[in-house]
């Protein structure tokens, strides 16, 4: 057994994006006691920088030391208690994760499907809603990373608010890139992750919850299932009064990650994140258009930060997967669920939205297009592209 | 928000253990996709070197996505069913949250409390195991943190194997610093953290589970209450036949960091790195002895890497910490539950064991107990502990 050294690879898959070298090398600061005061002090820096990045006044407010699942997860065991219905909208992967959330909390899963590539339905989920007026959750994914769609999250978190239920909202990719505006929209629980718009290392799951979200958790008459995710013990650690009580070891170098991506966003500003991610997207949109890729997703309801583009007929998308990442060094994304083998997914999340990136995602996909038999004129691409960013 | 600069400390408490400049500079390297072939090969690799490390051949070895709590979790939500009894011996704080485990899994927790200080009494723990034929596994620390005692594991597992009991067994603190033989042992289930005798950075939990242990969770009737830990889901992706299948994003980097722990590991030796925590131990000891100062544990069943040494009467223990922290950059840990405030823990933890630190911590012992009224002689205390090294 040896060292590992890894490739420098460009990522523009669903995530982990490109993590910056200021990042990395925090990471790489010495490790402090997770009670030492000096991390204390920066902990609290971490939960300010997430309530500016959800836009939330909320005092819960923290990264759970785990990757998003387990933030989805937090959300779940703490606020479904066994008997509780909760209407969930299922249009891809992470829809569905959320249902075995639910059932593995104990509680009754009413599903709004919607075909997969598709927002949600609002007339659908209003339906759902008052068949089901014992509801007391409404769940949904702001931005499905299975297919690249973008839900509206506002007029979803009015339609729970007016049938009296909380909301949880999957924010694992929507984060940073586009707005969230967890206290303007009435979110009660979201959860996300460091390594899609943030560009941080994978492995910490940031979360918010409003009081009426804890009043929920407070009022449980059986303990959640978790010991690790409790919301009632880990709150004593991330927002104890008069000092914080141990509860688990934090993985204190992943939060100098998580504070330096944090600081980072607050330099460049989140509206500006927001249209570098908007301006990249057209910018990559209109050069797979100009070799001819069709996306699978609408162009209103399409995600900035998560491409998914069709596979041509007869294309085999793994070997151009494996070209790409062989001879550009560059990961792209594979199709997730029922779209594996019909379509790719293009990150654009965080420093990997850069016109760098796109440049060299339309170069090397023409690249790799030609060999397969697929005609894509990388320069006719690249064109289309640049006119985007020169405008 | 600015970026975040930590002071260098030595940290000579219950974990993080010190960290090298070799693991953090493996931390800070590019990160790699998850699904990326030479991150699952690195994957390979760790899992190969925590067989070595747990003295196994256990096919599911792998790290959890999160910190030790995590861990236990892992192994009790899993193996633990509801209405299973469990026998469970609670000697500490470690203990106590195995009892929690199996109320939030739905089972029934048999105690078998012992002082805490003294070691798991064999005779009791055979009289639960009679008292409840219905119990399904028995349950306990290998190395209590919260006071510094060893339990005899193979002890403990042959009772259990002799009332057809799995085991659970709590290796956070001992593995790779005292030995740790999971098959010889036959223990069924164990769980460790990174950051302790591997002086990796704190976040993954290191577990492996006999083929006994996993016939039982194949067997269950109900799902796992966590969808994150649910072993049938991630022994997909840690140990998928022909290719792993997504579960969660894994912690890359933190991966890098555990790898290079485990390549440290292999390159002194397991048998070497026992022996230096214990000779480093033997050298505190003879130090911490010279100042007049008594250990909460008997010699014959203490951890060499946790020494829980009696806070003496009069002395302000947190002061005594304070001055460490800000004349020595030296961190040693407090006293948990009733134990806050009559002991400190001091950690000789994997790259802490050392004989600098050794010296380190003495004489910043010696100079703060002097300030609080408390004569104690650093250099007589240098002196016992270095005739242990030169001997």
């Amino acid at each position: 057994m040896q060292s590992f050294i890894p490739s420098k690879r460009t990522l523009m898959g669903p995530g982990p994006s490109d993590v910056s070298e200021r990042i990395l090398s925090a990471m790489a600061r010495p490790t402090l006691g997770h009670l030492d005061p000096e991390f204390q002090r920066m902990m609290d820096e971490v939960k300010g920088g997430l309530k500016d990045l959800f836009q939330t006044e909320n005092r819960l407010t923290f990264p759970v030391s785990a990757p998003g699942s387990a933030g989805m997860e937090t959300c779940f065991l703490n606020l479904v208690e066994e008997g509780d219905t909760v209407v969930v909208v299922r249009n891809g992967v992470f829809g569905d994760r959320m249902r075995e959330n639910i059932v593995r909390a104990g509680g009754i899963a009413v599903l709004v499907d919607v075909q997969w590539g598709e927002a949600p339905d609002l007339a659908d989920v209003e339906a759902a809603l008052e068949a089901h007026s014992e509801a007391k959750i409404l769940a949904f994914v702001h931005a499905e990373t299975s297919t690249g769609v973008l839900a509206d999250a506002e007029a979803l978190c009015k339609l729970a608010q007016a049938h009296n239920c909380l909301t949880i909202v999957d924010a694992v990719t929507s984060l940073g890139g586009v707005p969230v505006r967890m206290d303007a929209w009435g979110i009660d629980a979201i959860y996300s992750g460091s390594q899609k718009c943030l560009s941080c290392t994978p492995g910490l799951s940031p979360v918010s919850f409003s009081e009426k979200a804890l009043d929920k958790v407070r009022a449980r008459t059986s303990p959640v299932r978790s010991w690790f995710l409790d919301l009632t013990l880990v709150m004593n650690y991330w927002d104890g009064e008069g000092g914080r009580s141990y509860h688990h070891t934090a993985p204190v170098n992943a939060l100098y990650a998580l504070h330096e991506a944090l600081v980072m966003i607050s330099e460049e500003g989140l509206e500006a994140a927001w249209q570098r991610h908007q301006t990249t997207h057209t910018a990559l949109a209109a050069g797979l258009e100009a070799m001819g890729l069709k996306f699978l997703v609408d162009a209103d309801i399409r995600l900035p930060m998560l491409n998914a583009v069709i596979v041509p007929e007869g294309v085999d998308e793994a070997s151009v997967r494996a070209h790409l990442l062989a001879a550009f060094d560059l990961e792209i994304g594979a199709g997730l669920g029922p779209m594996a083998g019909k379509v790719w997914r293009i990150g654009l999340m965080g420093s990997s939205a850069t016109p760098a990136n796109v440049e060299l995602c339309l170069t090397a996909l023409a690249d790799a297009l030609n060999r397969h038999q697929y005609p894509a004129s990388g320069a006719a691409a690249l064109a289309a592209a640049k006119s985007v960013f020169a405008a």
